[in-house]
């Protein structure tokens, strides 16, 4: 499937934009690769764009004053990135974004992203649920950390994308799910 | 000032309507009064609505199998609650939303939420930026919650929201936390 046509479907999921609109609004993006390892937000950057994965795997991160990395996120093919704090703040960048794997992506700035939500209404009811969605998500994600052990973390993270088990690296899961290497192997042999 | 004035002044730091669409968009709310206790959602409802404060504090909290509180979030004037996860997916609460103090709320459906976000572009405008705060500060706990120790955590909702500390009893703020009361107790006398 070519970029349009994967973002065509991802958009048609929530709601349907005529063939012209969505040329236009696919216009608004442009595709870019990237190499396994490179960095695409770095802390302290300005950012100006978020991300839609066509191919292979993000991570968004933390790194602490300690050196101590957390995920905040990872994302795969037909998800989003930013660091959306810096994005809609215009504050300098807190977290990192950077490529687990050999990446493909669409990128639009946050103002032709405003932009377009003004001029075309669907538009702006698509970037609403998807947003609805991540922000129920995050809820979620914050309720396992809170309520959950390590175990049921883990099993929980496997359950609903169980494509991560082979597509990232174990190191980065146990930085995701907040225990340390060690504990995450004594997981995987349980 | 009045429920419609409150409101008023609420999305005008989002958005501009006009006078005729304010008083539409007012009119699908439906204000409301509940005691100090009451419950609003209780786990296994089925959700319907979202809800303003306009006086008061709500939380929404989530029990665990072992009967042990989480809270998910405090909701005090101008900020929005509900399980907004049953509320967009249609599946019974999984959490709940009650009175610290009395309160009073102004209340609309999701079917009027979707309806008004349909009939005035302004308006999906506000509840998508509305989300996007929210998504963004849900983020921002989730790495506190991972990255910082109880009395991080606790200064820095304090610094945030220091009206809380007179109006949220203790054991309340221990479960924002997920610490134990003891553990709180300690930090207010560090």
């Amino acid at each position: 499937m070519n970029a349009a046509e994967t973002l065509r479907l991802h958009i048609s999921k929530t709601t349907n934009l005529s063939p012209e609109q969505f040329d236009y609004f696919y216009s608004q993006f442009t595709p870019l690769s990237f190499k396994k390892g490179q960095a695409i937000i770095s802390e302290g950057d300005k950012v100006e764009h978020e991300y839609f994965v066509l191919n292979g795997c993000l991570k968004s991160f933390y790194i602490n004053d300690e050196g101590k990395m957390f995920i905040l996120q990872f994302a795969m093919p037909t998800w989003w990135a930013s660091d959306y704090n810096a994005l809609y703040s215009g504050n300098p960048a807190t977290s990192n974004v950077d490529c687990i794997t050999n990446v493909e992506i669409l990128r639009i700035s946050n103002t032709d992203r405003e932009k377009i939500c003004k001029e075309i209404h669907e538009v702006e009811y698509f970037f609403r649920w998807r947003v609805n969605r991540s922000y129920v998500a995050t809820q979620k994600r914050l309720l396992l950390l809170m309520n959950s052990d390590a175990k049921h973390r883990y099993e929980e993270l496997m359950k609903q994308y169980p494509e991560l088990y082979n597509l990232v690296p174990k190191h980065l899961i146990a930085a995701y799910l907040g225990v340390s290497r060690e504990t995450l192997s004594r997981l995987y042999h349980s």
